[in-house]
């Protein structure tokens, strides 16, 4: 039995025969097993739902729509990733912290062939020792997803946060 | 490459033909665009999600349960949505505000041939300038969805929001 | 016209035939109707949604994660969950309060021919009469499902939230 959609449907070496229906469920799928990464403190697979090429990006909705290049994490290959999970793995003043992400809204908004773009919105809450479960960051995703191999990775991956006042630690990603 | 579903499955005159499977796609599908449109601020786009001879209510349950006809927002044409739109983008001490939908428990509750009841959670964030983002209005939406040409649209959308105490500007659509 | 995905889908004895994509609409379909029975507090409908050998538990996540017995609720039959229910409505010192579960991020984690397993994000907001809406309760199911006649039903859910600082009052289930 196959438990995953990713299996059951990509089997061909490119998206473009796929339904509407289908790259919906596919990206929510994708969406979802990277949250529960992250929420589960699992940072070092983290890397794994990026390809070599990709970019990853957390940055304030003002300096998004305004076009500043200013952003709060930002790794331009999956080296960069590399580096900030032993960021966070060797930083000793950071406290355990437990992330929810609830996803939800996911829009297709684009598909050429070989490439899907997708946004969805996000609360992330966080827990931290002794304290009680807090709002910590707010806004959307912007994707662009492809094909690598039989598996949907992030090309680009945007979060753009809808405060510009986040606590002092984003060192997790998002 | 066709990317919305509606696209993909609404040919027919009618919904008749759809499955359960489908259907629950489609209300998700236009969910979602709902919630990108208040969330990206395309407050002008709003009514094209409602039929001509709409009803939009935001009401408090307490009010809602007891059958009590006041209603924070209540709109019952697409004119009277024509003129909140005006309203929102004319209220000179209206602060900029970011809104953020996360919707979810999405429940197909009844469906008549050309009508469609759906209900599902919300939860909306809202961030005002140089503030971090809160819980602003959470509750559940019931709504009735007909076909309009080839697109859904909402013919009642009803907000039933869970706290009376809501923020003192309610003006922005939920 | 069914409405229900499960009427459309569960026709047969067993689980076995299932789609990848069938199970995820199914166990989606379960979680909503679930939430929506708590959210509108239905709760002498609660215990329907379990086999009658269950295992219903909260527990904090340092407790889980470290195998600590020490649950906030553990029911270990359905006749527990029936004395649940009557403990929340005989409780007079117990004020109204609404819930509201946003729920994301599902993942079919396991299946095995009869059984389903299956993991979700929470986040339960809580208003109190004349208060705000709160961020309550925080977490994530670990669920597993099976056919119990024609209807899915919770064999185990285990509701694992992020905060030890809970309300004092966690009567009401999750």
């Amino acid at each position: 039995m196959r438990l995953r959609i990713a299996d059951e449907l990509l089997g061909a070496d490119s998206l473009d025969s796929l339904t509407a229906v289908q790259l919906r469920l596919l990206v929510d799928e994708l969406l979802s097993d990277y949250a529960a990464c992250l929420d589960n403190g699992e940072i070092d697979r983290w890397p794994d739902f990026f390809t070599d090429d990709c970019t990853y990006k957390v940055i304030a909705r003002d300096n998004h729509e305004r076009g500043r290049p200013l952003a709060t994490i930002l790794c331009e290959s999956r080296g960069y990733l590399l580096d900030r999970v032993r960021a966070v793995q060797e930083t000793s003043y950071y406290l355990p912290r437990q992330l929810r992400h609830v996803v939800s809204g996911l829009r297709i908004t684009g598909h050429d062939g070989d490439e899907i773009r997708a946004e969805a919105n996000y609360a992330v809450f966080r827990t931290m020792p002794d304290e009680e479960t807090r709002v910590f960051n707010v806004g959307n995703y912007m994707d662009s997803i492809v094909l690598d191999g039989t598996r949907l990775k992030f090309k680009t991956k945007i979060c753009i946060y809808d405060s510009i006042l986040i606590p002092n630690s984003l060192v997790y990603p998002i």
